[in-house]
């Protein structure tokens, strides 16, 4: 059974999201379940106890099996598939295999599964999508949350390591845009992959500069030329997005980082606290 | 237990052949056979009963389950995995993504399995092998096997269907060439992909001329445009193979489809026997 859809007026539709127990499927299962939809998350893991607040139901599942892939998508109208295998470029060169065996499989038994039950399912390319909530230690984060980290974390006066030169470039899309976009996306009739991004280039020494702003904090920065770099350059070509969707990002980066810094530095906060109220409850 | 390996002077290896009932799977577990090696080979299906006579072991397993590329690698030194849904142009043009499914899992599982059995697995890539024993008919056959079938069902004088306006290039590699380079290439140090193929560009257009001089038949050609055609052209580039390996094809198009268009032509003689005597036989 089909229904239409999510944006405005519509009738509830049951939706799964994947990955929902992460960055942007929480974020994603959060804005369709207060569009009323019914909400299925599924994930690996999940932070803390209990049902999550955004969903209505929920499902440990490990989604390279397809037959928990089966599991996952029945009785579903849509399915959100943000499951995935996932770290910054650190993480990713050194495991490498791994996250490519892992995604490999998650998608194509999605897929499969979601054809099976039916449900809908558009085919979207994130581009370096950031925000709050996002993993911002413990290895797998990404670069914007690790700078935040690094210079919440820093003395001011201080410093900050950057891995490579500082002159790589990327383009970043903040998760509101990121959400509103993909939802467009199912919406629309559009059926081919779709890049979902932002084409504003900036290089890892100006993001370093706007967090280091932000912060209003004194803090030098030191190259690390042996860090893990990625590609040189790379920026998203979102033309498809904005012609056939009318869709592209509003967030701009300052600002987008500021939300993004103020949440991670109050969890840095949090965790100093933890670890200095640790040896008394011992 | 890693052995050393295959051709000349060596130990016995424990060698999977997946793909073993099907075109180039058969002629490598042949040779390997013929070696000295234990052989074992595994397929979704295998025509006719008994164990084939190029092998040691045979096991009827779907390599789309992971449980089952682990069954299929236990106790193998080497791994080669011919296994795949393929077919002509006609084929997977229509079929498409279950082409597409069905190759991912068998060779996602397959390399996952091959790493946690320690067995050894090189990646090759072939550019349009063909030669005795392959699809011939069915739906399934290659461009070459296709018209090779075409010329001998023909009356001379005759005619022939050809997809498109003939015009579309390819290059062909004959099957004893392809098992050379794939020996080869598993007895390398070279861990990367590597294109096995032939770099002599032709029409399909030539091909049927050359098919056409050898079944010393007077046939005409007859253009279908709406027939399917994939790409207008592509060659293989094999500088990687010759320079790292020393290999290139030395079986000329010529003389690969004398042998190949002998043998379809007496499969074709034999199905019509078939066909003929089975209004006899009821």
């Amino acid at each position: 059974m089909q229904h239409d859809l999510v944006h405005g007026d519509h009738e509830m539709s049951r939706i799964l999201v994947t990955g929902g127990g992460g960055f942007i499927g929480s974020h994603l299962a959060h804005y369709l379940h207060e569009k009323g939809n019914f909400v299925r998350v599924v994930d690996l893991k999940f932070n803390g106890h209990g049902l999550r607040p955004y969903c209505d139901e929920e499902l440990l599942l490990d989604l390279r099996d397809p037959g928990n892939c089966l599991r996952a998508t029945e009785s579903m109208d849509q399915v959100y598939n943000l499951a995935a295998n996932m770290g910054g470029i650190g993480f990713i060169t050194e495991v490498g295999a791994e996250v490519m065996r892992d995604n490999f499989l998650i998608n194509v038994n999605m897929l499969e599964a979601a054809r099976q039950n039916r449900a809908k399912m558009r085919v979207v390319r994130y581009h370096n999508i950031y925000g709050p909530d996002g993993t911002y230690k413990g290895g797998r984060e990404k670069s914007p949350a690790a700078l935040c980290r690094k210079v919440a974390e820093a003395t001011s006066p201080g410093s900050i390591a950057i891995w490579g030169d500082g002159k790589q470039t990327r383009s970043y899309c903040y998760i509101d845009d990121a959400i509103d976009g993909t939802i467009r996306l199912m919406e629309s009739d559009f059926s081919e992959p779709m890049n979902i991004g932002s084409d504003r280039l900036v290089s890892i020494d100006e993001m370093a500069d706007i967090i280091i702003r932000i912060s209003r904090k004194s803090i030098s920065k030191q190259y690390d030329p042996s860090g893990p770099q990625g590609v040189r350059g790379r920026n998203a070509d979102i033309r498809l997005a904005k012609s056939v969707l009318g869709w592209e990002p509003k967030v701009s980066f300052e600002a987008g980082l500021k939300n993004t810094y103020g949440w991670i530095a109050a969890q840095c906060s949090e965790d100093r606290h933890e670890v200095e109220i640790m040896p008394r409850t011992q």
